[in-house]
């Protein structure tokens, strides 16, 4: 039962613990996962070059198995006006007054891809996946010559062709019930809304390279589920952040397992770009101005002070809540036992 | 691999072809899949009495296997204003023109639901399906009473522990891949925009009724898929549109088999109510002014003449053009043969 896919990436379990930047993916969710027969991944977008150096080096003092880090390709094209900087500077100012912090200045120069990139290719993971566009030509040669496998990020049949066609290994195609941001690169992300059953039905007929399935994945029900369509493996995300390993905030946490949940939303409030979580006073309120607000990925910086404010808080109104909507289904144990409860659901005898 | 569901409905293939209203659901499609051991659906909430009843019978003389026969049980509140009705006749007149027909006059009164579920009690298929809301509890023992099996359409949990607390047999979870209208009656249809993975997971969980899915499945693979996720049945409209039995338009089986397929949205243009279909112009022409019109059912009504003399033309730019998101998937062949070849692809023996 072990696909040509896993066999290549070195995985016994047909499962992915997804790269979700912003402190979810520690080093010790990621080396549980690997060390459990899946593919821990690393979301690197947010983490200086330094940074990525030391988690990866931390990850490989934890386990020889192989593992994936994750960045962002596209989507930052656009520079921010000074309107757009003092308009989200007001807007922000009562929340950051709320949590006693001061309003956001102006946006940081951000964290430069290249030198991200240039971490990645040295450090030299198993898979380097990447999501919000395409891959360069020399990027891919330059990861086929260290060994380093590629899985770039689709929502629709159109961008998992042009993956295809950029020569990329795998393909992990998104459906619109995935937590966090939207991968989409191609058209608006409206246009791009497919539910991830007719996703990975379509994406295996349009493209002959190994298939991943996100989105909504929480059960060992639906890793089947996605295999039985054709796809290699099952990417999840949030079925992993009620592990203890995970680095997901307290309040995150609480939002996560209320017993009555509150739904998802795609918002673009936190950082610029179409992303699900669950609907707070933060996404309710900003929302409706956010399109005169900094673009991408500035708005993610002019909020984060705010978010950490109130993470540590232990407030979750102002938190990007990222979740998938089959989240309350996400289940709190340690990774090592959720591996194998999912793979015991998904009546897996491969491992 | 029979489970208590198909067993009880009296099925040997874990397959409905769904209602479909407005003509695709022919007494030779339903026939043929309930001949092959599936369950066929009559999409009757736009018939009148009488011809559900000549239908019921029509099918009757072909197959004593079990059929269904759906309604629409609610979404029809709103009466439409005199200005809305004007409003509506101006902007349709020259579509109406178009095609050479006279533009559209005060809608008629509809068709009345009592005498519909008179027809349905009388009748008796062995299911009784409805969505756009809850039967009464009246009804539900009538059909109790006369040994016909109820089943209750939900687009989100809330609605499926509604439906269950209401006491129907059996749930129909439709994702929001699925083509044609949205069965969502609890909430706005916005917030009820689940993947039908992410929502057949969180339903099994929250009935113990027999759940089936609905929702972009047009392969075995996904029949196989949402058995794994712990439904009982695959509910597949599209699937069966290409099929020489169905009802479907030249210019709706034109536009379904399109080397380059345009994308599906939601839209009220046609009838009122948010319903997928393939975009078209009347769709981008309508949609933007369609709170003006008249509300359902009497913009379906108004719209009528226009979408059947655009069918009569060929022309599929003024049709309703209902598909699920994988409708490129669709397979032109004879129902027994479709049958034949989706129970070969899911593996399964049970037939």
């Amino acid at each position: 039962m072990i696909n040509d896919f896993m066999m290549q990436v070195g995985m016994m379990a047909p499962i992915i613990q997804a790269p979700m930047a912003g402190g979810v993916t520690t080093v010790e969710l990621i080396s549980a996962v690997s060390e459990n027969g899946g593919l821990g991944s690393l979301g690197a977008a947010y983490l200086t070059p330094e940074v990525i150096r030391v988690t990866a080096q931390a990850i490989r003092a934890r386990t020889d198995r192989p593992f994936a880090i994750n960045l962002f390709v596209g989507g930052q094209e656009r520079e921010p006006t000074n309107a757009q900087i003092d308009f989200t500077s007001d807007i922000l100012e009562p929340w950051a007054q709320a949590y006693g912090i001061e309003a956001p200045g102006a946006p940081g120069p951000g964290i430069a891809l290249d030198r991200q990139l240039e971490v990645v290719l040295d450090v030299a993971p198993r898979v380097f996946s990447f999501t919000f566009g395409m891959a360069s030509p020399e990027l891919l040669r330059a990861c086929r010559s260290r060994g380093i496998l590629t899985m770039g990020t689709a929502t629709t049949v159109e961008e998992v062709k042009a993956l295809t066609e950029a020569g990329v290994d795998s393909v992990c195609v998104q459906g619109m019930e995935a937590g966090g941001h939207r991968g989409t690169f191609l058209r608006p992300f409206e246009e791009s809304m497919f539910g991830v059953l007719a996703l990975t039905s379509m994406a295996v007929q349009a493209t002959s390279l190994p298939v991943v399935a996100a989105g909504g994945l929480m059960t060992g029900g639906a890793i089947r589920a996605v295999l039985d369509l054709g796809a290699s493996a099952a990417s999840m995300g949030t079925a992993f952040m009620l592990c203890e390993e995970a680095g997901t905030s307290m309040a995150h946490r609480y939002m996560l397992a209320l017993e009555k949940p509150r739904p998802t939303v795609i918002t673009r409030a936190f950082s610029g770009r179409p992303a699900r979580g669950i609907i707070n006073r933060f996404h309710e309120q900003i929302s409706a101005v956010q399109h005169l607000c900094v673009p991408f990925p500035a708005l993610n910086d002019m909020t984060r002070d705010i978010r950490r404010a109130a993470a540590n808080a232990g407030d979750p109104e102002a938190l990007s809540l990222w979740a998938g909507q089959a989240y309350p289904l996400a289940r709190d144990m340690p990774a090592a036992s959720l591996m194998a409860v999912l793979l015991d659901e998904a009546k897996w005898f491969g491992a």
